[in-house]
């Protein structure tokens, strides 16, 4: 057997790779109910649309849909993407100033390969989304942590991290974040705006959920007082189907766009441009608000009832958020009782739900943990929350 | 404005970057007769065939689609991959060894990815493959570039690299090389073979033109004698489609397929799995065989019209390969033109050819010339080539 060279980049064990192998291997059984994916319900899948949409663009425009094209992503849907920006969230972002990826996962990792030098230090939300630590780790960054309240982030910590430290860029999740589901206030956004504006560093601002609410009103994206200094997220896989891996970056910071471009030419030369041409095509024989409308009522829905059994089920001592839109619920266990010690029980009794610590840079053994309401029938809901409120019952005698 | 402070992989101008984008913005003017790029002859794409794909898997297996799926590819299309190499190569490489890719380029970043740390030492053919040296430079590898013989690399030359050096891998296109068109002789594949055979380098074999032989018999992959010492890439871009962004790495090496996989996953979850199944489909249904058969015929008709002409138009003291296969023939112009002012002459009427320079990782004012033959009409290879040949006069004189 050879010895075979791994550069050190990838010589680390994956940030948190163990974690999300017993997750991933949890989901991939049928007789497990799972809570602790991410997954859209299948059935707001558009799929017969989308095969008339696949039928069109290879009738009328095949050859285009085969071929090579160029790097920055279809222009009419990033006229599509650009005109919904001004739309939904008042924002003046040009079709040249999107780049389309292959979902907003490649966005996170464009991003931090363009930012970060081995040491640079970022901000994050503690807790934040997994897969952007992971991202991030491979470019061996400094990684603070602020602290996320009910409201959003933690201003004072947040000031205060700012004017002692470096930070190259800040990631934020505002609306419906991934784990904790909860959405930044609009007062929380404007002093988010007020301590970072002027300052060299860039907001990354994710946001795959911010069309799935169900309650409350809409808040204004942090690129409505802050321009050039942020650089937005956004894809299709929550709002239409993540299979098809079709997201974005916006910024009008146009240095950092002709990076970001420059990167995206050399990982892959494009996304797939048939996918892309067939996802505009739906988009613009379909009416997506409506389309949205009918999944935001499948998950309103399926949150209520979760809520419902969390109630009935769980424990006092249990403390979890009550959502306005996307997909999760954040359940935070009594003192003393480690979130990820209920997953091993729960699985072992056919339930997975997904513990916090991989969502945290260095805390482990949390009492945190996230529950996804999207993908299961209200049956699997009411007997998987009826089986994790015994778990839990039985760690607080 | 704010500064804003990029990372120094990012830092660095883009290798090559304004060469290239002359070249592109050439290509995207109609007007122009493009000898400059690689792309196939949209005359070769299946697209009804691909309508009829679309249509099934949309049909029998919507959710699946347009759902989140695995980060290591689609398996009926990854057991095709593996029988294909059976049975056309003799390799035995298992669904589980290989990883479906955004084209063989995401491979190519993957794998600098997993393998190179700043200042490791590399070795490609004099010239390479351009796209290749720009994914690897983001990683900052010392590069050692190996002449390219008519018959393959030269071995003498290998030879003393490999025994003063350390080079991590060796990153070779055995076949219809991009960019000269030449094919490695069997005699030279077996002395590469024993040349690197039980050293701790990495064969990094790169391979879209093979299918596309017109003429000579086939040569087999080094794999046939390093085994797990090979890394493989593949593509459909060549012989189905490039625009749907599938190709793959393939290799028995175990912890290089783990670190490989892991990269994937970090990057972008996984490949669309919506174009997967199309193309899988599309595979299932159809004789690849006889769709690459007609291809072939199409560009061996235009190779043979494009050598024509060049004995008819080009000066004395202008040589090219006659190449068996692929898409380009490599010119080298008389002692004392560079290519580079040719080419700058050509496109001012109105014909875009590729000077060797981007090619080499370090030479420049070279004497060599890329052309490709498969994207013209008849009328266009005649017309440009003549005026190709006027140009070169011109510099003659």
């Amino acid at each position: 057997m050879m010895n075979i060279k791994i550069s050190k980049r990838m010589s680390k064990p994956d940030f948190q790779g163990e974690f999300i192998k017993a997750i991933l291997s949890a989901a991939a059984d049928p007789n497990i109910i799972s809570f602790a994916g991410g997954l859209p319900n299948p059935v707001s899948f558009p799929i017969e649309k989308m095969e008339r949409a696949a039928k069109a663009v290879l009738e009328e425009n095949g050859v285009m849909a085969l071929q090579y094209n160029g790097a920055q992503g279809y222009l009419p849907l990033r006229e599509y993407i650009s005109k919904r920006y001004k739309e939904k969230m008042g924002l003046d972002i040009s079709p040249q100033e999107i780049i389309i990826t292959n979902g907003s996962q490649q966005a996170l990792d464009m991003f931090a390969a363009v930012m970060v030098d081995p040491g640079d230090e970022i901000i994050v939300e503690k807790p934040t989304y997994l897969a952007a630590l992971q991202s991030f780790h491979l470019y061996d960054p400094t990684v603070l942590s602020i602290n996320l309240n009910e409201d959003g982030i933690d201003c004072d910590e947040l000031a205060k991290a700012v004017s002692e430290h470096n930070p190259k860029y800040i990631y934020l999740i505002p609306n419906f974040q991934n784990p904790t589901g909860l959405t930044y206030s609009a007062d929380v956004r404007k002093k988010v705006a007020e301590i970072l504006k002027g300052k060299d560093i860039i907001v990354l601002e994710d946001n795959p959920y911010s069309e799935l609410r169900f309650a409350g009103t809409h808040q204004p994206s942090l690129a409505t007082y802050l321009g050039e200094q942020c650089a937005l997220l956004g894809t299709f896989s929550k709002i239409v189907s993540p299979g098809m891996r079709i997201g974005w970056v916006a910024t009008t910071n146009k240095p950092l766009l002709e990076k970001l471009l420059a990167h995206k030419t050399t990982m892959d030369l494009h996304t797939n441009i048939f996918g892309q041409m067939v996802m505009e095509r739906f988009l613009a024989e379909n009416d997506l608000d409506k389309h949205i409308e009918e999944t935001i009522e499948l998950y309103k829905n399926k949150a209520e009832y979760m809520i419902a059994c969390m109630e009935k089920y769980l424990p006092a001592g249990v403390t979890y958020t009550k959502p306005e839109g996307g997909m999760f619920i954040w359940a935070t266990m009594p003192e003393g009782i480690a979130a990820v010690d209920v997953q091993n029980a729960t699985i072992k009794k056919g339930v997975s739900v997904c513990a916090g610590d991989p969502f945290y840079e260095s805390d482990r053994g949390v009492r945190t943990m996230r529950i996804n309401y999207s993908n299961s029938s209200d049956e699997a809901i009411e007997r998987g929350i009826k089986v994790l409120g015994e778990v839990i019952k039985e760690f607080m005698k």
